[in-house]
């Protein structure tokens, strides 16, 4: 789709292994739910979760949360919760008693039920990027808003890869089309380029009806079938400090009611929307989703919520959030602890704060993802495809995040750590002695397929071989295979009356006007 | 030192953050020995953990280790172990009782008593990169052999670096100095270049008793004050599969004689020097290093002994070591599990695949450094500057190692997770409300300066500020950073009688001819 630019030009073509098979670009794993088998890493004592729980309630029931939302007022009036100049303050004791009708596992089903996702208990789900306004790739070699085009294709690479399991929100704006059809463009994209549970803004009523419509349509099913059980979810943002707004309440609602999840994700940066200290900015994170989960299972109790975090820090030299920090690492294992306390399924991120996908870029990521694991989260957001603290969307960065999820993915396969007798393996030891080798032995030959992770933008080459190829660097290699990828894409099949439909339904939509955009 | 490539030169010097005194040319953080606080993650069960034990077990008693090296075989007979042909078959109940009587914990003190080590425990330290034959770094673009001004230039980011706790081995091997009196110029260089505890290569009597005299004059002791207690260790790998050879052997037994430490790390590459499944290649690892560690204990009961593991997969295509994989992670957290289980101090490495220092290298090492935490590694070998699977040393990725030590430095340090009443600050949180910020308020101003890491290569600039500077990847700003510091650079103390005492005995032992190399 673009020209090449001379840095990637001098890879020549030999970078990547080119099986050019249709859809077979990449030997990568199989579809998966993996399953995290480790033991959450817990840096606070009981004393410390009693302490962050304690804090969260006197900031609900002291402080209070603004709800601009007057709906929602008025439900947590009814409620017997205070309510003055739109600030709610609510006691502990209903909090706690909703939070608790939360269920701690469901499940959310999209068009293709193959692609059915548990969300809770000891499953980790990874979703693509979602929502940078930008977007770069190393053949343009610079940052530009994104385009319906780039948005399409990093669909298809979230519908390519077997270690993503759902589409979040738009892998780019696409600031090309109209915001008032974005939505009927981007999601008929979504649903045709992807089989996998798909997401809906909370950005006016107008755009979550029209989502949930399509995913219904999507998934050929009527009304009452669509809201028996979750097919979808919307994922908001607080306004921190302590503020819901309206569009992002009210999307929630029409969400839960007719059946659908809810992620309540705070975005509080310690030291500019949060207090400075990590454990003050997780409590407060506490508190703004609390109250906002406390209030959807007030109007449907048992309806499925997941607490958020993005409790991060900023960089206090010039105020600039940063990713992937040891305080960010911390918050996110804090507040799994604080999930774990209130029963509740945990999202997480993939973020950094790097702005192309180099060095930083990936111990950024790395953090970010080990933390998403070691904090025992169940949604990993934005696992693939960020850059600039979430402000670009980059295809290079999409891929080589894929090789760390993959490897994650393997990492819980319990064969790697089976210890039976044919993997302790006495007799193949005893069989090679002390100056044979194990390559070609009958135990080596009939495992040495499947035996270890096989990378899939990783060159595992020597330093010979691998200049003799071009010399090619990572981001590179990644460059080369998204290419491949696009060119090959086959789309998931889908029934052609299904689609008729959903094009029916955006041309409806369109000539009457799409959505408002005076909100 | 170099010419500057046209990719460095294009950056302009723009790129990093020149505070140029001299010596602090960063803002890095401060020498301290990191405690590990984080509970192990554990992938054995306890059975799983008995199963590779008695694998371990059965290999010593039924298939035994060769030991190359006849004082150790004449000690096993004196022991009551079956040795037939160098092979040396022990029973598990002599093993466990003389593994029993290593210590649990120990210090390492160099010339310098401020830069004293303890081993075991919750301490994590890290050391330099060791023994790659090759050297690569951005202005030459191309690997060559080490030589000496390149081991001395990374050298002095081994004492430049607080977070680099030990000198390991030559951090490049400089190929320009005679094979004879290389130990002694790049043990004269190290130990005037850092004050760091040091280490001495097991290749041969004269160079383990050379490096352990000049430890003993760097520190000022006399022989009886120096084998008091560990100043130094050596580490030595097995050959596997389960074989040690003649000078490691040798060298260990010099050096506990002496009352130095020891590392004892079998490299077992499953699929090839071990079996394919990863159980097995930790439970043949564990064998050839406990043989070797019951020999010392039998030799010097409570010597201290380090177990080291360096078990990784090989990538099945080609049979080339890989490592950071999947594969290599659960194996360290295996072995860590294991040396739980025996009570030894457990050694671990920063190894990667990646030829250069670009994003597949950074997930690599992240994975390396990752597992290394969460088996509760205590000493980190090569955390800092390794390519290319060992083959590649790299100033650029030393440095870029050397962002992520400190993040896992600062990632322990309490203050981070503190759930006091200042750090849930639910007065801050009240003062700013639900329509201010936390930027200016008194709790904020209070602590912003230490709040935080502060990166020392990673640039946290938005896209716009970051290419106003130039657009400078990562690489790229760690190679000016390198400049500077080695332009910098400001040689710890050294009494003066003290280096002439070295200088003296390097003279007079290249006079004598050195070492031999026809071992």
């Amino acid at each position: 789709m673009d020209d090449i630019a001379p840095k990637r030009r001098r890879a020549g073509g030999r970078a990547a292994n080119p099986r050019r098979n249709r859809g077979e670009v990449l030997d990568q794993m199989p579809w998966r739910i993996p399953i995290n088998t480790d033991r959450p890493i817990e840096p606070l004592t009981e004393e410390g979760v009693a302490a962050i729980h304690e804090g969260a309630m006197r900031i609900l029931e002291e402080i209070g949360i603004v709800f601009l939302n007057e709906e929602a007022c008025a439900i947590f009036a009814e409620a017997g919760c205070t309510v003055e100049d739109q600030v709610v303050r609510m006691g502990r004791d209903w909090v706690m008693e909703m939070v608790g009708k939360a269920p701690r596992e469901f499940t959310i089903t999209p068009r293709n039920p193959a692609k059915a996702l548990p969300i809770g208990g000891r499953a980790i789900l990874f979703g693509n990027v979602s929502s940078p306004p930008n977007y770069w790739d190393l053949s343009l070699g610079s940052k530009v808003p994104g385009n319906r085009e780039q948005c399409a294709n990093l669909l298809k690479l979230t519908q390519y890869f077997n270690c993503i399991h759902f589409a979040g929100g738009y892998p780019v704006e696409p600031v090309d089309l109209h915001p008032s059809v974005r939505h009927l463009d981007v999601l008929f994209d979504k649903l045709t380029l992807t089989d996998k549970v798909a997401h809906a803004y909370s950005l006016g009523p107008e755009r979550v009806e029209d989502v949930m419509d399509m995913v219904r349509i999507s998934c050929g099913l009527t009304d009452e079938e669509f809201e028996a059980k979750p097919h979808m979810y919307t994922n908001i943002n607080s306004t921190s400090p302590l503020k819901h707004d309206w569009p992002m309440i009210d999307g929630c609602l029409r969400c839960i009611r007719r059946g659908q999840a809810v992620i309540v994700s705070p975005f509080t940066l310690a030291g500019a929307m949060a207090p400075v200290t990590m454990a003050g900015a997780v409590a407060q994170s506490i508190a703004e989703a609390l109250s906002a989960i406390a209030l959807f299972q007030y109007v449907r109790p048992g309806c499925p919520c997941v607490i958020g975090t993005f409790t991060s820090n900023v960089d206090m030299k010039s105020g600039a959030p940063a990713f992937g920090t040891p305080e960010y690492m911390r918050a996110t294992q804090m507040t799994g602890q604080m999930a774990r306390y209130y029963g509740l399924p945990l999202r997480a991120s993939g973020a950094c704060t790097a702005n192309v996908p180099d060095g930083q870029a990936m111990w950024e990521t790395s953090n970010s993802l080990w933390s998403a694991v070691q904090s025992g989260t169940n949604i990993v957001y934005h696992a693939a495809g960020w850059l600039e603290g979430g402000l670009i969307a980059s295809p290079e960065k999409f891929i080589m995040d894929c090789e760390m999820l993959q490897m994650i993915q393997r990492y819980f396969e319990p064969e790697v750590v089976a210890t039976g007798p044919d993997e302790i393996a006495v007799e193949a030891i005893a069989e090679v002695g002390h100056y044979g080798h194990f390559f070609g032995i009958d135990h080596t030959q009939a495992r040495y397929e499947t035996a270890f992770y096989q990378p899939i933008v990783s060159d595992w080459s020597n330093f010979e071989a691998w200049q003799a190829k071009g010399g090619v660097w990572t981001a590179e290699r990644a460059h080369l295979i998204y290419k491949q990828i696009i060119d090959g894409f086959v789309p998931p099949p889908m029934d052609e009356g299904i689609r008729e439909e959903l094009e029916a339904f955006v041309d409806r939509r369109k000539r009457e006007g799409g959505a408002p955009t005076d909100f």
